[in-house]
């Protein structure tokens, strides 16, 4: 996979003057390119996970409140815009931080100069997030490469990778965050296999992974996330790479509900659990994983499931009988002792107070 | 729940000499008795899982051989239904404990009398499973009481039971295994709720335990199997009860794929995790859990889903875009020190090869 505008999973395109992402919902049965015109359509597009990924939803708000300042410059306007997108989505720390970004990068400016500043703004964060997960692959492709060379693998006995959810280019801009260290060694020939988990209830696994991995012709397998440890048992995993919603600064990883299975599974077998991040989705500010608010999204979401039925038709269905209830909770913590390493844009780091202590002073920070 | 047949899910059908049993492939949208006419339909009803649960398969696997045995009950077409049933399902343990009580009650009579055997067996088969399951909840009873009592439950402080697949009385006969506790505590009026993970690939916690759970009218709430390890984390998570489909000597235990995640989590959090099962399901010549064969389903599994459209009508939807392949590990292996002990129809025992030793004392093979 090249670094091809082609597979960006959000354009800004210059003639028009307009952000456009894939809508994800769709996926993987249509692959409709969607324009967003209002900052309504901004924040339903982010609520409605029409763009979801950590890093991918803070340039997408990024372009929003570019977006809200060219309607209206005001003082005003920018604290209404910023705290409407933020309302979004509750766990994503890099919702803010892009945020913050364009915020203070257009404050002290005359409102007059605010849009433009606002939107160029929008395009170098977008830039630097492309440079920052191709930077995240060449720290994780080491890993996978020395992991490769130690249990001999070849075409005949791929390297077996496991990822939960879909921390690809469709949660990014492009590359991904997990998966961009498998799309590197992929483009280096190593022979690999990756398992996705499906990732219920919103079947991120099967509907993006899996779609994004098999147009990239990287050999694949869904399993239901219940498999995950039996496969590990059954010594058919070598290592687990997921991404991040929000990292604590003790190293304590809140992403995806059901990463902690798989974190604690990984750790029964000794199977190496990394997690693939850019600096920006940890919170410098959340001493420990206990402390981030856990999202709870709608029951439909696990009480019905959603694809194409034998016609190719879009069809929902009701999975549970009336009137049964469901909790949502969307993510989970897992434990920095469960993790092996932080694949950062910066390199590894570990996942303990020191680590992310090292992890600051390499962002000159510290 | 009162001991009622029309609770049952296996019925033998006195006047009309047939058995009937509830398509649990239809359920939870569609309450439907099926009879079963011929040696194909017994067969086809469990490799279908149209019966599923390790008890339930038994039963009807010797309510098959008696069937066969009423054709043809000479030596050749006894050993020949039973190889077919035995062949239905590869883990299942106390299939081929059913059929051989009922192959060495008939054996040694002349063919005349053996079709009249055999069904006298399959009865008392039957009868012996509902007290058996019967008297686990009985001793699983006890120990909800003690956590609730330790706990300080209350109707606003529900006890707070997870449960995973079904392993209730569609699983079995009557009261079920895993959830004969759960009956036998809210007929007690102890406050209680459940959590039902939805347990994918097939989804028997949404389809199977919310329904039965319903229709008994206990508190319960369906989550995905990825949403575990957080309710635990949150506290919302008193204890977890399991059912099996095969236990090694060792105390390992073989159940649905998902329960080895449950039981590392619960491990992690303090949370007590039950296993509940009748001693037919123990395989005494199974040293460990690694010898236990996983079987692999069909990949449709992960990459279809079964529900109703909004109009009510059945439909199936494709999840994966084509041609995305899927493995579908059907069981998976926890490992004894995962699990705080074995509620049998002969009190709790630990599950350790000293526990199982204890228990095979008490089924008098010691």
């Amino acid at each position: 996979m090249a670094n091809d505008e082609a597979l960006a999973s959000l354009r800004w395109n210059v003639r028009d003057a307009a952000v456009e992402i894939i809508d994800q919902t769709l996926l993987p049965h249509t692959l409709h390119w969607l324009r967003l015109h209002t900052l309504d359509d901004y924040c339903h597009a982010i609520s409605a996970m029409q763009v979801r990924g950590a890093p991918l939803i803070g340039i997408t708000a990024a372009f929003g409140l570019a977006h809200a300042l060219a309607c209206d410059a005001s003082d005003a306007a920018l604290a209404s815009a910023r705290a409407t997108l933020l309302a979004t989505r509750p766990t994503a720390v890099n919702l803010r931080w892009a945020l913050d970004v364009v915020a203070q990068a257009v404050a002290p400016l005359p409102p007059g100069q605010r849009a433009a500043a606002a939107l160029d703004s929008a395009i170098a964060l977008r830039e630097a997030e492309i440079a920052s997960c191709a930077s995240i692959g060449d720290h994780g492709l080491a890993i996978l490469q020395e992991l490769a060379r130690v249990l001999g693998c070849s075409a005949q006995r791929p390297l077996q990778v496991m990822t939960h959810c879909n921390a690809g280019r469709l949660a990014t801009v492009h590359w991904g965050t997990a998966l961009a260290p498998v799309y590197k060694a992929h483009a280096a020939g190593l022979p690999l296999h990756v398992w996705a988990s499906e990732t219920r209830p919103r079947n991120q696994g099967t509907h993006l992974t899996a779609w994004e991995l098999q147009q990239a012709g990287v050999p694949c397998t869904v399993v239901a996330d219940n498999s995950c440890g039996q496969l590990m048992r059954a010594g058919q995993v070598d290592c687990v790479i997921v991404g991040s919603d929000r990292t604590a600064a003790n190293g304590d990883v809140c992403n995806k509900v059901g990463t902690y299975l798989k974190a604690l599974a990984a750790a029964d077998n000794g199977v190496p659990f990394y997690v693939a991040l850019p600096a920006s989705t940890v919170d410098w500010e959340c001493a420990c994983g206990a402390e981030i608010p856990i999202e709870e999204r709608d029951a439909r979401e696990v009480l019905w499931a959603s694809g194409v039925d034998a016609s190719g038709a879009n069809q929902s269905v009701r999975l549970a009988a009336e009137p049964t209830r469901a909790a949502n909770p969307a993510f989970d913590v897992t434990p920095a002792r469960l993790v092996q390493g932080l694949i950062t844009e910066h390199g590894v780091f570990a996942a303990s107070p020191e680590g992310l202590a090292r992890l600051r002073k390499a962002l000159g920070a510290g």
